[in-house]
């Protein structure tokens, strides 16, 4: 297949598994009281996202099941002992957790836009945000542990779960961090962009086979898959970051750079001798023109800097695509090689 | 025995246990990098704490086991079926969700003293305080699900902590809530601090008896326990912040009230028709007199409406020990007992 016609097809996978997923929100998390609480739980959830989380976990259901995609109810999926359990929720709790992060990660940055819209504190309070992220947090575990696959199986992801969210606090620690120097190595960055964003794509993808009882090698690979494109999908965000518009971007393009925000592309523009604290004068995003975005941007691609992130960001993914040589071969494992493509070739 | 004795026995007892659990404590959440979020997830821990939640799990447990107190390891302790798991590890997993929902409280209520010591938000900020937070809450999660338990009865605990997590979110946001309005009847509060506060208690109670396998009505009794006598522990600490000195109660005596949070106290003091809202016209602790708070403890005194509340938390405490007739007489069902008498009877 052409490129075009890939993305085509993982675009629609992708499209298909949201409205399911979106569904699968509303009814298990439902509106409840206190009801401004739970109108704030919502809010992020209900503004977008595309569910690519929620996704690869489904994708890696249905590859690992060796059942063609959509073919099979993924609220009564089969596990490999033919015991069926309900999928969608785990998919759901990956989701809910990304929610969490994003809302507390929103106020810890005092980033005022997240998906074209006010951030949770903006649109609420800190109080509200801090609280609404607390609540998605335990309901993300609350329907972890209630997806009727065998305990053991529950239990185990449940662990993983919850490691992970130890892992993204370790990373978003580490980003803050780095904010405030500007000696980090581009090692340090790559383990914090692994901590921070790629473990939740290796627990979304690995969680379904730990609760269908998949041998350990399996959910190891399906965790390496999604740790590889994740830490890719995050190096191309930084790309976005500073190469799409401000509308389609959802939040004010070149953020990142006006906030000190290191980034591989920084830290190899550095590299390169580019005076990177000197790129934009701006002290907050509103604060910079287009125009000084645009130089910045300019300055960054002729030192090979955005060039050189888009690359490590295809090695990642060529990694990430070869761990899924122990599923079987079948329609679930190349969509899920398409999407670990998409995540770099995206370009909002 | 006299009153002194009970009160010296179950401090005996809370004492013992605390030296195990602060041990515990010490191995389950060994230091970690990134090193200054590890120790403000620890910071609190260690500034001290009595650790009544773990206490009342492992009494628990050692009364529902029929096994004398602190005879048993509780690394390794017994469930219903002979198979043994670690107690200990459920119950450091209860008091380190206390720890993070203090953190985060202390963050929206804009406390500055807890356990007298800075809050975490004050001592650190506030970005770390919301990661230590986040962090303990993964760590609740990551211990609950590996004590080595039978699997159905580890995930059915973790399914109980979180939606008592998702409980406890609820309550602070009533409670936030209710700081904006003057017309918060008694049934509101007492649901308030149901959710806020005496969840985790019923959780820390029951949790064990989940995990050792014990049938439904023993986990349900064992929960209302903790509710009810959780509910009347916090009675009693909004008597406490208005009748102990600052220094013994480690924050600024009155605090609640200056801060214009309705309590069970003031709500009553609003029936009998005491102007609650010019008690006291200091706007934040700092700046409210030891006599301003004098006098008005002294109004509320004379409404009765510190002892309707000291009333009503016996009355509970009552009902909280009636709960335990469904574990076998022994000697740790008497000091569940006795600690539901201590909650109320404490004076700081």
């Amino acid at each position: 297949m052409t490129q075009d016609a890939t993305e085509d097809r993982v675009l629609a996978a992708v499209r298909e598994r949201r409205e399911l997923v979106n569904d699968a929100i509303d009814e298990d998390l439902p509106m409840a009281e206190p009801e401004r609480l739970y109108e704030a739980t919502r809010y992020l959830l209900d503004a977008g996202g595309k569910r690519l989380r929620p996704t690869a976990a489904l994708l890696a259901a249905e590859s690992l099941a060796d059942v063609a995609p959509l073919s099979t109810d993924y609220r009564a999926f089969p596990s490999l002992s033919g015991e069926t359990f309900d999928l969608m929720r785990a998919a759901v709790s990956v989701e809910v957790i990304q929610s969490f992060t994003l809302i507390h990660d929103d106020i810890m940055d005092e980033d005022d836009l997240r998906r074209g819209v006010p951030a949770v504190h903006r649109e609420y309070d800190t109080e509200t945000a801090i609280l609404a992220g607390d609540t998605l947090y335990a309901k993300a575990f609350e329907l972890l542990s209630d997806t009727g696959a065998d305990p053991a199986g529950g239990l185990e992801a449940v662990n993983l779960l919850a490691s992970t969210c130890t892992r993204i606090c370790e990373g978003q620690s580490l980003d803050v961090d780095f904010e405030g120097r500007d000696d980090v190595s581009p090692e340090e960055y790559l383990q914090m962009v692994e901590l921070k964003t790629a473990v939740l794509y290796g627990a979304s993808a690995a969680i379904p086979a730990v609760l269908m009882g998949a041998d350990d090698y399996v959910v190891d690979a399906l965790y390496q898959y999604g740790v590889d494109s994740g830490r890719a999908f995050q190096i191309q965000d930084d790309v976005l970051d500073l190469t799409v518009p401000s509308e389609k971007l959802g939040k004010q393009r070149g953020s990142d750079l006006v906030e000190d925000k290191e980034t591989l592309i920084t830290l190899h523009a550095r590299q390169q001798g580019v005076d990177v604290d000197g790129l934009v004068s701006a002290d907050t995003p509103a604060e910079a023109t287009e125009e000084a975005i645009e130089e910045a941007v300019a300055a960054l691609e002729e030192a090979g800097s955005i060039d050189y992130a888009r690359e490590k960001a295809t090695e990642l993914t060529e990694r990430s695509k070869e761990r899924l040589s122990v599923l079987p071969d079948n329609e679930a494992r190349s969509l899920l090689r398409d999407l670990a493509d998409y995540l770099v070739s995206r370009t909002y």
